[in-house]
């Protein structure tokens, strides 16, 4: 197997831990032997665990002497809760590693100069567009500005509605994309809504999946956003996972809020009232829209009070991808730089 | 050549005359000997002048003999301001007929039968979706329900706005996005738009194009909606293009004054209360929507009243086409049946 070959494995296998990992990065490794054969593969263990690194070696054993290890992420070179895996694989006998993307963080960066220091073949960016913006994306941003990365989905008809005229609004989307949804759930360390929500939709906030052992699934944190009281008997209140409430208005503190707690990847699913203030903020860090196509003509819209007055001060977003998800379109976009 | 790139020829020479031939279809024919050359291609001249095979088989002369016809459309085989072209096609002693799609238009049609009682090979429906959906679009739907064809074009921010807070509204989509609306204008016999869109954005409603000769597009009847007066010096009153003003709060009249005057492919590029009402009436017979990645966060939105009350009322559609258009997103979308 080549290097792209295992690089994406690499990928893979860090895409089957993301979620679980927070709040350190979602990293997949494959070790190939001399001969170029997969030999071991891991990734991540959830906090205070291996890394993918050492999870990977563990598997090669000797196998690894002489051969190449792949793996999405740098390798760390600093002692945190567990050794640097530098170390690792110096001491497996590793003859080459080839690397995505570059550790941001300045106290683990390094790697690489540790690495070749000890007479190991180095090379970094192989797949690092793929891996920057796909399963390290949130962790890489998280890593460089110390705010968990934020995801804004919402789903509207065609016209831009996300309820009709009279407040309903279950099912706007196409089952193809709720299941997506829920799908994407699983996949983050926390949602998040405004106390508006709440009191209108009273959602679950739950990860539902179709898979097979549906029961086993981790449920991100539920965060409910806003100053008033949450009704009593709300269904983010029941115990299917935790929930957490800041009365507070300001995306910061919610943000910062979450960071202490490890959370680093943020779905955000909330009404135009708190998308708005988190768009104003610069807080959304992605937009993934869910257009249905039909048309309700009346009802409220994604975005209130964006702090935009006229329209060449609109917010600026640059369109990353295009797709239909059933019937849908799905348009995923980041802010423009 | 084959009858498949013959076809494809045969489209492309209608496509060229889209625009200046309603009431009649814009019709391409392509003529191949008995040794499958390209002898002769033509396509429908403007009203009063001659069909796509007339043009097509004065090109080819005697070369038509023993050749194949390939025309987009079922020959006619009545007699109009024209003769025929059934009887063309005869005399020239054609062998070979293939059409892609069979002529709706009761009167018209029977050019098959005509055709192989004459002793012709005849065969139907070579391309018939690309060009059902193409560009005998317009004219199918006319000939099949008496009422031109409605294209719904609307320009909005991601976020459902088709202008800020304050109004304006220049320039919501890309310059890429502009520029296909106006090469849109030029294949359409008239763009319609109410009175609020003429006081707030005192548009041109020309089709400027980037196209060298310029100066020759033709330029669609411009038609504007509502009971009010149009305010003196509007720019549609200027003599770049016909005006009319239908005194009138019906689509359904709208259109019947429109078909009146042999129009069969509107724009319609009102603002949400028009666009509500066309919704409403079941008048939009395709919407063509260029959302733009931006926020706006307040505004009008696409549509308004389109007797919608509940997210289970939604007027229904099928998207039919998504892709780039520069940086905006053009979904392409037709009411669910
Ligand atoms: N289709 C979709 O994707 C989707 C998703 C979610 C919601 N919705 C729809 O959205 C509607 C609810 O809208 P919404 O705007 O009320 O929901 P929201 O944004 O989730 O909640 C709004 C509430 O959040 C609090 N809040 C937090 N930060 C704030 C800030 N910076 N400024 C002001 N208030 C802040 C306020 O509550 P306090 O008064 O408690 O402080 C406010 O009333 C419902 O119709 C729902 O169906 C649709
Ligand atoms: N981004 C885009 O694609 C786009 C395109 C067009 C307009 N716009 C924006 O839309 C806004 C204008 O909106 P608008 O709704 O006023 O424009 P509009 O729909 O073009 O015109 C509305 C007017 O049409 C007349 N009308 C015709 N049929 C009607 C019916 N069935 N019911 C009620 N009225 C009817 C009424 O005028 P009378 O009182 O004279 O009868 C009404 O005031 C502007 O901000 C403009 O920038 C945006």
């Amino acid at each position: 197997m080549n290097v792209d070959e295992a690089m994406a494995l690499a990928v893979a296998a860090g895409e089957r831990v993301r979620g679980t990992t927070s709040p350190n990065p979602p990293v997949g490794c494959v070790i190939l032997d001399a001969g170029g054969r997969v030999v071991g593969e891991g990734a991540t263990r959830p906090p205070g665990g291996a890394h993918a690194e050492v999870v990977a070696l563990a598997a090669a054993g000797p196998a690894a002497r002489g051969g190449t290890a792949v793996v999405t992420l740098e390798p760390c070179s600093h002692h945190g809760r567990t050794p640097p895996c530098t170390g690792a694989l110096i001491e497996a006998g590793v003859a080459r590693v080839v690397f995505a993307v570059a550790d941001p963080n300045p106290q683990a960066a390094g790697g690489a100069e540790v690495l070749r220091a000890a007479g190991v073949r180095v090379e970094g960016g192989l797949s690092g567009e793929v891996v920057e913006r796909g399963v390290l994306r949130a962790w890489l941003h998280y890593a460089r500005t110390g705010r968990p990365h934020v995801t804004w989905k919402f789903a509207s008809s065609l016209d831009g509605r996300v309820a009709a005229g009279d407040g309903s609004s279950r099912w706007i989307s196409s089952p193809e994309s709720r299941a997506e949804v829920h799908e994407f759930r699983t996949k983050v360390d926390a949602i998040v809504v405004g106390t508006g929500t709440v009191r209108t939709d009273d959602p679950r906030l739950t990860a539902r999946t179709s898979r097979p052992g549906q029961d086993g699934v981790r449920q991100p944190l539920r965060v409910v956003v806003g100053k008033g009281d949450l009704p009593p008997g709300a269904r983010v209140l029941d115990d299917e996972a935790e929930t957490m409430h800041l009365r507070t208005h300001d995306p910061d503190v919610v943000l910062g809020a979450l960071a202490a707690r490890g959370v680093v990847d943020v779905l955000l699913e909330g009404g135009p009232t708190l998308a708005g203030a988190f768009t104003a903020a610069g807080r959304v860090d992605r937009v993934l829209a869910y257009l249905a196509p039909k048309f309700l003509g009346d009802g409220p819209q994604a975005l209130r009070d964006a702090g935009v007055s006229t329209v060449t001060d609109a917010v600026g977003l640059v369109v990353e991808q295009v797709s239909m998800c059933g019937p849908d379109v799905r348009v995923s976009a980041v802010p423009a730089r």
